[in-house]
């Protein structure tokens, strides 16, 4: 596992005394686990089998119906919708630049994209397949128009399998980042790049505190080994209105996971990057604006009640993190046999 | 109305006395209203409406989620799952080649793709919106970033409107053609692109008599207005195990959209351009392999028992109609507003 190297690391140049927090932008490329480089021919077989509905029991549900890279790498609902209608317990993460991250999933309970692509598939809410066994060998297998994609990207001999197929879609995850936003060109030199506006709001959001967890070149916490994760408790401060309001402790977060006390209402420090586009906000999307997300962080979070002007000045520096997206072509996926036709559940 | 022109009508060169149909191929372009020209802007809006699943109630289902280009323009599936899981009750007929039909939906209910475009956002067990006027005021005209697109595509004005929602759609869906098969090219005079098998199964096709009602450049009926159709009973002989096996007479065709006696089990015939990726087949999706679908066909249209030889040549024929698909770029949807975000049902 690599460390994430930030392309720039300099409080010197745009920090103010006010400033502690050091802005730095993402590495044009994203830490990749040693046993799974990218190849174009990882990145074309992931990019297929991420938009290919048939790995859900239903054939309804792909990866891109709740991580939709065309919008905000996720679905804008409060929580995700899988097979039969069946809602989840938690908003969708987006997959932009969850390559970047540390740990995955909203509790961290996975430590590599490889790790995380294996769950959703068999989650009976989710994608609803039986088992890994199922998925391989009714539908990967079946499907025998993938077998030269998984040559081309694997070698020959037995490499149609689960680890495969999650090698495959996080090689192509990997691919999708926005190392180009308004915000990254400004801390790389461009000072038009981000309005009066935004760059007072980048000065609150400083100065206010939020940068004690939203740090690094993801805003998602300081630099980590894959698999580390960073963590921090949220709500911190529970006496304010929100708690209630926006049902904030209804879930344990890491918890749920470790079933260790002192993970409770511990999750992952989300990515801000392109967060104005990932509404409704929070593990379950019960916020539905930015400006209220900001408040609801200042005050339960760091036990401060916001003006409107650093509310709108910080919502304008947030808008800054949008990054511009690759432009991709669509895939064409390979033909369905009638085994999986009478496989896919009616 | 434009009348399609076929691009290639000639019997003579590859017919055989025993072979009675014209074969002909898909003109380059598609017939298309006089009122809707198509354009880089319409089709560049199109796409990006066609991919939005913000159209849908809950905001999970776009028309890419039943007619998946990425597919063989439909979803492999015996019907179609709408928002809330709920299903449809017919099969998802292809996008792909749709512009050449004279008619849209299996009963032929409306004569263009415009209007076509305009159903299943408001049917409750497909996208569910409650009525265009919510589906134009409260998501498309709310989702601000649309504004550029249809001024682009429509000019000025009030142009956000539904006719220009379905025109903009009518337009992407005349770029989804595939002119170029190993048909086309054989007939156009490239005598190996199709296989020895593929074209013994092409003499059989038009001997048995396939070919009176699966004739025209998308094998679904000679060459009619827009808005006239083709249709035919189906099935024809009923007295045969197919009927009650494969459940095809529950439904009345056309019939339910016209409540003429007349009308009763007729069917607009379905194009076969891509058959081989539209399994599994009819207006309820009960047959899964194609092998089957052309016994069946035999028994129930011309009453005739084919044998396996009959049935594999003109399967393999049947491959041969599996058309180049254009690559494409995936469009980037324009950010979610907190109106919206509002709107989406939980």
């Amino acid at each position: 596992m690599r460390i994430i190297k930030p392309a720039i690391l300099f409080a010197a140049v745009v920090a103010t005394p006010v400033m502690a927090q050091q802005w730095q932008t993402l590495p044009d490329t994203p830490p990749t686990p040693e046993d799974n480089p990218i190849t174009d021919a990882k990145v074309e077989l992931g990019k297929m089998l991420y938009f290919d509905p048939r790995f859900s029991s239903t054939g309804t549900v792909s990866c891109n119906s709740c991580h939709n890279v065309m919008l905000g790498g996720e679905d804008n609902r409060p929580v995700a919708v899988g097979v039969k209608g069946q809602k989840g317990g938690r908003s969708a993460p987006t997959v932009w630049n969850a390559a970047y991250l540390s740990v995955q999933f909203w509790d961290g309970r996975e430590p590599t994209l490889e790790a995380q692509a294996k769950g959703p598939v068999t989650n009976p809410i989710e994608m609803g397949m039986e088992s890994h066994e199922v998925l391989v060998n009714r539908r990967l297998k079946a499907i025998t128009g993938y077998k030269p994609y998984f040559e081309k990207a694997f070698g020959s001999g037995d490499v149609i399998n689960i680890d495969n197929f999650a090698k495959a879609i996080a090689a192509y995850e990997r691919t999708l980042i926005t190392p180009d936003s308004p915000y990254s060109r400004y801390v790389k030199g461009d000072k038009k790049a981000l309005t009066e506006q935004q760059i007072a709001g980048m000065k609150k959001f400083a100065s206010i505190g939020c940068g004690g967890c939203h740090s690094g070149p993801a805003f998602a916490g300081p630099e980590q080994p894959l698999g580390k994760g960073f963590f921090m408790k949220f709500p911190t401060f529970s006496n304010n209105e929100y708690v209630s309001k926006y049902k904030l402790m209804e879930d344990g977060g890491r918890f749920e996971a470790t079933k260790k006390e002192a993970d409770k209402h511990l999750w992952r420090v989300p990515t801000l990057l392109n967060i104005a586009l990932t509404a409704p906000y929070f593990h379950n999307g019960s916020v539905q604006t930015l400006e209220e997300a900001v408040r609801v962080m200042a005050k339960t979070q760091l036990n401060k009640d916001l003006s409107d002007q650093d509310v709108a000045d910080i919502v304008a520096f947030l808008n800054g993190l949008t990054g511009k997206f690759p432009e991709q072509t669509m895939p064409r996926l390979p033909a369905t046999p009638p085994s999986v036709v009478a496989d896919i559940v009616k």
